[in-house]
């Protein structure tokens, strides 16, 4: 839906289709937009209460009958290109009730023992819910590809077994919407320098973060592939430029709002006879 | 903190101690707090920025270093006392990243056929978190003896065993908050009638909320005898008046603030060499 200052569908114009380059991306660029910082604040706290107004038809309409919806957002980016920010100021809008989060690190040795999805499918949001993966089985095709943590063949088979994997959620009912963060290697010197500056950001910050840093073309190729791997009608991508902060909250929150507009959740019908209640509660 | 409208400590004012009667206590009254719906609606939002920064502190501080602390808030009510809006409006301002929400509801099999505290044990937040329990192991000794789930002789274990499970999870440095959230049988009936009367509040509406709500004295007295057995300096009992919804949001939010006041959690300093990062940065 294009309103405020949206002039075109976030969900179209940020999608990852045939011929896709992400070299062609201006992580500066604020695609589908019309507005600056200051709307964009006022787009951002209006449109939480669609949000928020959505997931709990999602929510009620998963207690009873049939309804087997919910939503998967993927969050994948470089260190500090604003995952947490989504989370907190997208996310955050929505009653927490219906939320269910999980952040992947590297994979315990439990973990390792299995299949890469195996951890992943564990943590998929139930019906009626909006799940978010703040990373996901997508490092297992990106760090596990640049840093050689498995070998090609491997590597091969998991693009298949993603699709496979994402096709059958998407049967089951969840709408997943899978999102890059973009943002330029300055920008990125830029956030990490800050965290150095102030010390109550020192916690925020990892030596090893530089380390991947250094590895910034092999990871760019790395997305370039999953992008031409993994964008599929049932599970596409969508590359979100973030170097402005505003511009990719905004983006996001579009993205979730199209994903649960698409799946228009209704209020259930009563299962009980409403006058019959009304008369036992009234005597009670 | 007294702050704001309070005039008073909500965690001491609100505390079950030595000789405490539930029927004492007015559904309808506001203690310690001098305001009304329209100041308390202010302080409310003043004071989310405060919970979310020391939110943030704990999670920081859990990150680095051997912290362990952690903030358990446990709420328990009777049917539609507002649970649901302590979440979505207090632990909502918090960022989801640092709560974990667990809803406990009735047994499944599995769960059953474990002692109680099973799956409670399950999900105890982790170290940095804020965890809620929207209905707990305390089920185990309320709707468990009101409706005869198990023998008398078990229901006694059980109170022990939950002190001595709490007492080992303070230890462990989590701060646990109990809270029972006290309405009256009236306001209970108008909340009712409203989900009733609305369609988009249909789904909300259980028939089975009546039958309980037919066992109200015995419930009073299950909830009596909880606070006489489970009142404990590691994990004290806090009664809140909850016919105005604004005062129940506001005092749960100020025993959180407490709780994590209490704990002080700092900052924790950076465990790599500042000036040598800023170098290796710069020349990335």
């Amino acid at each position: 839906m294009s309103t405020h200052g949206w002039h075109a569908e976030a969900s179209e114009i940020l999608r990852v289709g045939d011929g896709f380059r992400l070299s062609d991306v201006d992580p500066d660029g604020a695609p589908g937009y019309d507005g600056d910082k200051h709307s964009a604040a006022k787009d951002l706290s209006t449109r939480v209460h669609d949000l928020d107004d959505l997931q709990e038809r999602l929510w009620a309409q998963s207690r009873t009958g049939d309804a087997q919806d919910a939503v998967l957002l993927v969050l994948q980016a470089m260190d500090s290109a604003g995952k947490g920010g989504i989370v907190r100021h997208v996310v955050g809008g929505v009653d927490p009730q219906g939320v269910e989060l999980a952040a992947f690190k590297a994979p315990t040795d439990e973990e390792r023992a299995h299949d890469f999805l195996w951890r992943v499918e564990k943590r998929l949001p139930a019906p009626g819910f909006i799940g978010v993966f703040d990373r996901s089985h997508y490092e297992d095709v990106l760090i596990a590809k640049v840093r050689s943590l498995a070998d090609a063949a491997e590597i091969e088979r998991r693009y298949d077994a993603i699709n496979a994997f994402e096709a059958r959620v998407a049967a089951s009912g969840t709408r997943i919407v899978k999102v890059m963060l973009h943002i330029s290697p300055d920008e990125q010197k830029e956030r990490l320098m800050e965290r150095l500056d102030r010390p109550d950001k020192h916690w925020k910050y990892n030596p090893g973060d530089v380390d991947e840093r250094m590895l910034w073309p092999a990871y760019m190729d790395a997305y370039q592939t999953v992008f031409d791997r993994t964008s599929t009608d049932a599970a596409p991508w969508h590359v979100v430029p973030a170097n402005r902060k505003w511009y990719a909250r905004l983006a996001v929150q579009e993205l979730l709002l199209t994903a649960l507009q698409d799946i228009e959740p209704q209020w259930p019908a009563a299962d009980f006879d409403v006058d019959a209640e009304r008369a036992r509660l009234a005597a009670s």
